[in-house]
């Protein structure tokens, strides 16, 4: 299926934590990484995921997903072949008006982060944005968790891509 | 789960086609072909896999390997998604005393490629050998399908790797 996404940052004097109706902690590696064919092992909460994504399109707004829920056992297992670069972060689902935000705050070598999604059902659908949503930054491909799996946020103070 | 193979040639003179109690068509392409994290996506017959295989043991024995059933429309999706260099073979099954030997013709770029493959429950497992069974090529990475599937039987003749 094609999954319709826009990404921002997150404002990070903002207190968007406490607007969570859920936080759930996320740990995924990649078995590939190139955005072409992503293939992403992870681990939510007490759940595990496989996600399989295609290249997105040329606006950056769609891209091919396919996903199937694992056995958490299963999960370990496949994080343990994944390419080195692992990725934690805390999620926090939180309700805006008519939609749902998945915002991320990173941890480990992405310390600083602060990204949120939001996910449409077509490419010009509204949606109203809560205060603390920054600058967008849908397609840009340094954002792509596949992307900070190899080159890490605090690694880019000293080497910005 | 650890899955035990042992890899063969098969002696192109012999008939072993007429041994077969299955015979079936296979495509498979690859989201990752690296040894150390392969993942495959598998039409057989009417049946969709998706397929993640670790490094092999140094002795080229054994290897992590996790299989999904999907749906074959689902595979089909996937396959689009994967690397260049698709692989198609007709699989023969092929039952030779206790053991099912797996019996690949390849077709297209790995035309006149012929592999057998039987699995086993222990490392020092003895088996009896079909007299169509040839020289043994476990472990040895140039005949990995992954590793078909970049570079083919035909070109071999050019480059031998």
């Amino acid at each position: 299926m094609q999954e319709i996404e826009r990404k921002f940052l997150i404002l990070d004097t903002s207190d968007f934590r406490k607007e969570a109706f859920r936080e759930t902690r996320i740990v995924q590696g990649y078995l590939n990484s190139a955005a072409e064919r992503t293939v992403r092992v992870r681990i939510r909460g007490e759940q595990g995921f496989l996600t399989i994504k295609g290249k997105s399109s040329s606006d950056g707004l769609s891209r091919f997903e396919w996903e199937r829920e694992i056995r958490i056992s299963e999960a370990e297992a496949l994080l343990k072949l994944c390419e080195p670069g692992v990725i934690e972060k805390l999620r926090y689902e939180i309700r805006y008006e008519n939609h749902i935000f998945e915002a991320d705050e990173f941890c480990g070598d992405n310390e600083g982060l602060l990204l949120a999604e939001v996910e449409l059902q077509h490419k010009d659908e509204e949606f109203a944005k809560p205060d603390w949503l920054g600058e967008e930054v849908t397609g840009n491909l340094k954002y792509y968790n596949s992307y900070l799996s190899k080159f890490p946020f605090k690694e880019w103070q000293n080497h910005n891509p």
